[in-house]
């Protein structure tokens, strides 16, 4: 039974996740001129401190666009016309990253997972021992669609001591797990503001690494809005080629504000600590995870197959004001996803777990105690 | 004399302009997911707004990205390798189509014009007769940097009736002057959100004519962010291809409701009525204005010789909290711009030219009756 009115909503899907309200707060304030001193000096301390969560001394760029127009821009700097790339696709996002090779006209080279897989450094290693002219391999840090965390220290383990470019779009991991970009050697890095960053959708980053910069300046894929080497004169002078998206910087700067004072770190064993629970939350309910590598962004649980599971989220969200996401493609009503990103709070777990229970059992899975899942949350999250 | 501390601030560049409050304060709400019914209906309420604004009956895209973005996503879109372009090359604006022009491998014609001037409708029809090769035009409705206004009806009328697409950059005109994209047969319009849509920056529009859509087909220009039939498959389940910058979305819809309340006829009347105060308070100054074809979004006023111009929006803005823009390149230091469209207010226009008096006379031009630019423009803008 819910109240006739249902107050109050709860949002736990892999992105946009809530925006805190002092960052919130500063969306509703007035505009300020984007050449200006001021605003220029709220752009340095977001590149600054962009640079922190990506861990390079390199730029890193802030563009008006979602994630994808920053992948779009590692593939059109670094790549030039019919060269090679390999694509690793095990969900939605390896997709894209084949799909974008194919309209830039490169040659795109699949490698194949199945959904819920991560890829095995060692496959990646023998397709690129097997073909010399695979310039690039364009990966994720987490396949969002399938909730699986990839290996990317490993894969750039290998793709550094050759020349392959490894570009990864970490767009919903980065802050929610480890990831070092110049340590392990990844050359080109994308990320959007919707995801652990907590803010709206419309912001994207992107950072390069010194040898990635060698192949922009080849680069002979048409491209404008995306020109990196606009990005890296303007950064000079701490500005931008096009109008930035003045409020979103400027709730940025309030973002990485809260995320340096709890410490990148401790944001993301956040992360690890509520995926575990929801995980014990999914065995205590007889439920099986869909990845054979989940990890701390989000976890994705399949659905018992005696219900119809493309209810579920319909019905958590439209009777119980709680939003989690659903599968994509072929997983659509197979899975349910529950981000544990950004500003996705325990309590937002206890909620969510509550009412996919009741709502598990409304279309009658009924296979587990009432109240099992969120106990055994509780119980991890909470460490009782 | 100011007071030690200057509380109220005004914005009267060119973009961005003010926020109105009722939709600044949406932008401090809780988001929502953008795959829902709810955004679903309010992307849908905004692209029917939006269409009003265009005078067209075709789709209009809302895209993640700023002004910029949606010209690239013109261009990438109807045009092919190698085809010839027309660029109207007037100020910073026309010079951004034939810079892009050059990005994309394209052959460009240049159409140079004094900064200040609007092309002869008869001048690109010369062109055009010369040369049978060209297969679109690419110019502006206003260009912001001269604030000049170009007659796209008379060129239009040219291209219409040949096989050469007019593509139109009203990022800074549209709701503030007269637009017709179906009737006059504009083929492309693009738009951006922070000029009289008084929107921070970050949404792009773009609509296509019919005959625009048939070169979409043929187009090998290689695009993916800004791919148009992705957007328009998309558009037929009130939806966007990537994440769309839900909160910006959202507070479109109010500013559309602002908009709608006072009729776009009567926004772009209110913005000739402040273009005329402003001509009428240059006037009273002794100042001339840059353009020879000025019009309703913003007016460049032509700065004295005797002064160092630089300094007047940057004492301006630093001493008295009134942001004008100054000139861009060659202009820098020769004119000031103030802008008339969307939020800008009567009163901000009182602020601002008696801001402007009290610069003038610091820097030593004296060549006016102290309050005569204010009295000029009370009396055209309050009609006494």
């Amino acid at each position: 039974m819910t109240k006739p009115v249902i107050r109050k909503k709860y949002l736990l899907a892999p992105g946009p996740v809530p925006v805190p309200e002092s960052s919130r707060l500063i969306a509703a304030q007035s505009i300020i001129h984007h050449r200006t001193p001021q605003f220029e000096s709220i752009l340095k301390e977001c590149t600054d401190g962009l640079k922190k969560t990506f861990n390079t001394t390199q730029d890193v760029f802030i563009m008006a666009a979602s994630g994808s127009g920053a992948m779009e821009a590692a593939m059109a700097n670094i790549m030039s016309r019919g060269e090679k790339m390999l694509a690793i696709v095990g969900g939605k996002f390896g997709e894209r990253w084949a799909k974008m090779g194919e309209a830039f006209g490169l040659d795109v080279q699949v490698m194949t997972l199945e959904w819920g897989s991560a890829p095995d450094p060692d496959d990646v290693k023998k397709i690129l021992d097997a073909d010399k002219n695979i310039k690039a391999v364009f990966t994720q840090l987490f396949e969002t669609s399938t909730t699986t965390l990839f290996d990317i220290k490993a894969i750039a383990a290998i793709t550094r001591t050759r020349d392959v470019m490894l570009v990864v779009d970490a767009v919903s991991a980065l802050l929610a797990t480890t990831f070092e970009m110049d340590a392990w050697g990844v050359d080109v890095a994308v990320c959007g503001s919707q995801k652990a960053f907590m803010l709206p959708p419309g912001l994207a980053y992107i950072s390069l690494s010194e040898r990635a910069w060698d192949r922009v300046e080849k680069s002979d894929l048409p491209k404008f809005y995306f020109n990196l080497k606009a990005y890296k004169k303007s950064a000079a002078k701490n500005s931008t080629p096009y109008t930035p998206a003045v409020m979103l910087v400027q709730q940025l700067k309030e973002t990485l504000r809260i995320i340096f004072e709890r410490g990148v770190e401790a944001n993301i064993q956040d992360c690890v600590h509520q995926m575990n629970a929801v995980h014990a939350a999914a065995k205590a309910l007889g439920l099986k995870l869909l990845s054979k590598n989940p990890g701390p962004p989000a976890t994705g649980i399949l659905l018992p197959d005696s219900i119809d599971g493309a209810k579920i989220p319909k019905i958590m969200r439209d009777e119980y004001g709680v939003t989690v996401a659903g599968g994509q493609e072929h997983l659509k009503g197979k899975i349910i996803r529950i981000a544990h990103m950004g500003h996705v709070e325990f309590t937002d777990l206890v909620v969510a777990i509550t009412t996919l229970e009741v709502v598990l059992r409304k279309l009658g899975y009924d296979k587990f105690e009432l109240g099992a899942g969120v106990a055994a949350l509780t119980k991890e999250l909470y460490v009782v």
